[in-house]
């Protein structure tokens, strides 16, 4: 919790956007729980236009990679625009300081809506789209974990207190990890390099021989 | 149907976001079959952190009109952003060539996103979002009112051939429009200036004896 540790008083958002991985959303509420934050999650079936291996069943979510440059099909449409845009909105209606992004470039670079670039100029819209921006008292975006790598996250993490194995990262809709999505094998060898093997999926567990 | 005079085909996207006036949904809809576009709604519940006279039913929509310079309590935080957000994820998953919006920033200056430097900010934004704007294929925003005044707009329907007795422009939630906020003030106005009194609100026609 970047956040409470820079002093503020948290209001979590969350969004159920059609995505098969709903479960992401009961582990944001109980980690909001842990850290005694308020949480409310959004409704935006943005699912309902499809075009994502996230959101329509049609696609599938590759499990061997993406190569370097190319846009995985798990790259949802507009998706943080969206996200990024209700998080204004509600920052403007409870007169919130800071918009804090979960967003990173540094494993994920193929997503055109995580990097830097794309922040700036959220940003030189946002003062230009509210009241508040216009009263110089916008809301300012602010993303901890942009630049940093996946390993990085994980020690961040840890030296927080969050407990990590609350979090959810698979990108399909199962019972638990699946271990082999991008989104786990990113995850796993991070925890992994950060000598933490032990809270990686099950697949990723035996790959180890843990 | 200034897109369909433009040579495009058409898919419509309205919103139901907590706003009193659903109305304008079945207007919406109602124009659409009127031109045979294809119409959608999509459900994205802004008032659930209120905020604003049009989403929140403990803030009056305003009767008397608003000061020069003053953003009216019926200003949204980042509603426009949010739908726009909303219009960029859909062209980009049907391929879209660019996406037309309503704004209009003459009439209603008070309005932070309604204004063509809030629309450039967008542009560029956009052009970093997405897989397609990264391609250089990205959809181009377009507001072919938003520097037009009201009566203009009233004069360009008429001549598109726009039904505007289907047409909603009412902040309020009743039957039939109020014909006393800001937004009935300025239509009835437009429709009496462009030589069409007998298309205004009661109240309009009342005050004019027609």
């Amino acid at each position: 919790m970047a956040v409470r540790r820079d002093g503020y008083e948290v209001s979590a958002l969350s969004f159920r956007y059609g995505q098969r991985h709903t479960v992401e959303l009961e582990c944001a509420a109980s980690i909001a729980q842990h850290f005694g934050a308020q949480h409310q999650v959004v409704d935006i079936n943005i699912s309902q236009w499809g075009a994502s291996a996230l959101t329509d069943e049609r696609i599938d979510v590759p499990t061997d990679g993406t190569p370097d440059g190319v846009i995985p099909p798990t790259y949802v449409p507009g998706r943080n625009t969206v996200f990024i845009a209700l998080g204004l909105s509600l920052a403007e209606a409870i007169d919130a300081e800071c918009i804090y992004l979960g967003i990173n470039a540094v494993d994920y670079s193929g997503y055109p809506d995580c990097r830097p670039e794309y922040l700036a100029a959220y940003q030189r819209l946002a003062d230009l789209a509210t009241r508040s921006g216009l009263e110089g008292r916008g809301a300012r975006l602010v993303a901890p974990l942009v630049m940093m790598t996946k390993t990085d996250i994980v020690r961040a993490a840890l030296e927080l207190g969050v407990p990590i194995e609350q979090t959810w990262s698979c990108y399909q809709g199962g019972e638990e990890p699946c271990g082999v999505c991008d989104s786990c094998r990113i995850r796993d060898k991070a925890l992994i390099e950060a000598g933490h093997g032990e809270l990686a999926s099950r697949q990723g567990r035996a790959r180890l021989g843990l």
